[in-house]
């Protein structure tokens, strides 16, 4: 055992799937703890709403309350530990903790994405410091890595894939050949998706994700309103199909670069090389590639939910506060942490090749007016056919390089064409080679 | 620019490699750490034999020494960043820098291999910090994960890609089938190995870092003479081939377990399934697992040496101090990292199914008397064959599980027998599923 020996004492709120593996996490690994860091870990108090929770988790009755402010009035408690999720009561919960003089360790994602920069600015106001490693990437310590391993870097991108859910649906729907429909429902069958699905595929929760590690990385205020958007409810088995013959795997990837012109900030699903790393990521695994002008290209890649992946990160979190507590010191909120305001890029700015499924009501005759619409709009295209699967015609187009307002322009003329029936699919061909645009490394 | 502004100033010993690289990213991103840290970073003084080093690195003649002593001396500066690498004069830099009351950042892997223990209880004798990201995986944060972001698991595995040069050379054999010794001469000629190539080819490289990401990850005293150390020069083409049809790949492997008989730690190739994310490495890039009981399996992966990338990693950890300085703190040594005393389980203790190849004197007869003699030593034999390239005839064994040390001991009688004319490759078939046993994770 270690000659200085300190109690931090935590106090919990929520007792849920992450709540309650973090409260287990602790309890297995106290004496580790003590023995490695000399600090004895405890759950002074545990806040949820059904005390069937608590006894679950493992908090003795004593401790437990099925109100919040209980945690936050009670002046044992050091840390609070945020683990409810949502905007409200969280954003209270924040604001009472930082009052009180104590740290918040949090991994809500939904709030920090909406209101990073006043919560951190109202932490160091009141001295105290807000740590969120679980609120992006889950177990995968990636807001550690941007915050100070990799802060000798101007950091050019952070980019990957950043929700389970829909990787895990999307690597299904490539294996067995299914529909979406099909296989969301068996997801939410099998508890890998939510019964309502939308904030995972519909790329919100990526965008949260987006917002808080792009706002660490480039040093600015980036909100998940910032971020484009596009789920992948439109991805068929037919666009798998077509990736996979141009060597390509679709991913749905939340993707933050530093562009002369701004952050370029976007989540939807994109084509990328079937050898490149992020294409062999699959389940619900999560994996994020963050590029510097030092070190290059770093990937880091893990479980990006689930009790105890998500706790872990919470724990090492916690542990950092109750280090600096154990030394004696007051650990305090970095100065002013989004002072920077940098331009976000319009997402019609964004130049990329593109690949376009438009369902034909007539194929026969379709391509030549499709490649009249898009010449119309200086979108040169790189290959345009036709595709039979089932009953269903579709065009498929790819185009060179294009800009995306052109590209967006240029679909809604085509979805009027009398031979098209709609613009099924629009997928992004992303060049991932630019991610590493800049970077000094590797010379 | 911050409200709080703190010029920290840094001692740099070594202008090479690395040393440049790291004031070039200082000069470059100067602006950029005032920004966001209110940290004025400066390298008050480098030291270099070389004075070209010096100009070649944009250092001022009047900052530039050619005696480290006056690095350590000088009352300026706060952090002494170490980049000579070897063991001496290091040694006594570390040491006269401690007593000087400074921190030290350092990316000698080969001092700290063998003397970690000993300089970090010296560094927290005098109240100081040494740290040392820089020292294994390059630019990969893989140390300040195991220090701080998975600090809330009990870890049970770190394995990896460790070396770039083995991964470099290994990478070629497969995709052009050439020999280790063709590979070798070219990568000397571009640069990517040494004129002397051993520290990397025959192992000890990735055995320092075995040492110390296992002595970080499991709290205990883990040196370089501990870890079991086998290179790459016996890998041949045909090994490579025999592993494709098998669907794996060879690696060098840097793997240190936490098992119930003690740490078995250990470098060798090994095969390992080709769709492991491990197997995707290729080039001079180093990928790391680590596996924690909370987290389950988390990998890191980015450019393992080169200037700018292990640059990075310095940098990192200087800010890191800088930032607490800046702060008005004192950043102090953790208590008594390595307390704990765990056995380490020699390697005849391992437990894995291997693959040998033995060249016939005559094949035709070579089976059966090879069948009889690991019968002997009752190693089952899962597929024995005979193989011929070019002229030279072999006898490829897979075995079921063994025990290594039965293995060696079966490999010294093969040797003997009149069929055979040596033991060419031992390698092991890594179980790579048993890295994560024991994890909660992923429930």
């Amino acid at each position: 055992m270690s000659d200085t020996m300190r109690t931090v004492n935590i106090g919990l709120i929520g007792l849920g799937t992450v709540g309650g593996g973090t409260a287990r996490t602790i309890e297995h690994n106290r004496d580790e703890y003590l023995r490695a860091y000399g600090i004895d870990l405890r759950i002074a108090k545990a806040c949820a709403l059904d005390p069937e929770q608590a006894a679950a988790a493992g908090i003795p009755a004593e401790a437990f309350t099925t109100d919040w402010h209980d945690v936050v009035a009670d002046p044992a408690v050091d840390i609070v530990v945020e683990l409810i999720g949502g905007e409200h009561p969280a954003t209270e919960i924040f604001e009472a903790a930082f009052a009180a003089g104590k740290h918040v360790v949090t991994a809500n994602k939904a709030l920090l994405g909406r209101n990073m920069e006043r919560l951190c600015a109202l932490a160091r106001e009141h001295g105290v410091q807000l740590r969120c490693e679980a609120s992006a990437g889950g177990g995968i310590p990636i807001v550690a890595a941007l915050e100070y391993s990799l802060a000798g870097n101007r950091m050019l991108t952070v980019a990957g894939i950043l929700n389970g859910t829909t990787n895990y649906i999307l690597s299904r729907m490539a294996s067995e050949g299914s529909d979406f429909a099909d296989v969301l429902a068996d997801a939410q069958r099998l508890g890998y998706a939510e019964a309502d699905p939308s904030a995972d595929v519909d790329g919100f929760d990526a965008a949260s994700k987006v917002a808080i590690l792009s706002s660490i990385a480039f040093h600015t205020r980036v909100t998940t309103d910032d971020v484009y958007m596009q789920g992948i409810r439109d991805i068929s088995p037919v666009d798998i199909d077509e990736a996979r013959k141009m060597g390509r795997t679709i991913k749905l990837l939340g993707i933050a670069r530093m562009t002369e012109d701004g952050i370029d900030a976007r989540v939807h699903p994109a084509m990328i090389p079937s050898d490149h790393m992020l294409a062999s990521v699959n389940g619900a695994m999560n994996a994020v590639f963050a590029v510097g002008d030092s070190v290059g290209e770093t990937m880091f890649y893990g479980a990006g939910a689930g009790s105890y992946p998500t706790a872990s990160a919470v724990v090492g979190d916690v542990l950092e506060l109750a280090r600096a507590i154990a030394r004696g010191e007051r650990p305090e909120a970095e100065p002013e942490p989004f002072e920077r305001r940098v331009a976000i890029r319009p997402i019609e700015e964004l130049r990329c090749r593109y690949y376009l499924r438009l369902t034909a009501a007539r194929a026969d005759d379709a391509l030549p007016a499709v490649a009249d619409t898009l010449e119309a709009f200086k979108i040169a295209v790189a290959e345009a056919r036709q595709v039979v699967d089932g009953g269903e015609r579709s065009v498929i187009v790819i185009t060179e390089e294009a800009r995306e307002g052109d590209v967006q322009a240029a679909c809604a003329e085509l979805a009027k064409l009398a031979s098209i029936e709609r613009v099924a699919s629009l997928i992004r061909i992303e060049d991932t080679a630019a991610w590493a645009e800049g970077a000094e490394a590797n010379e």
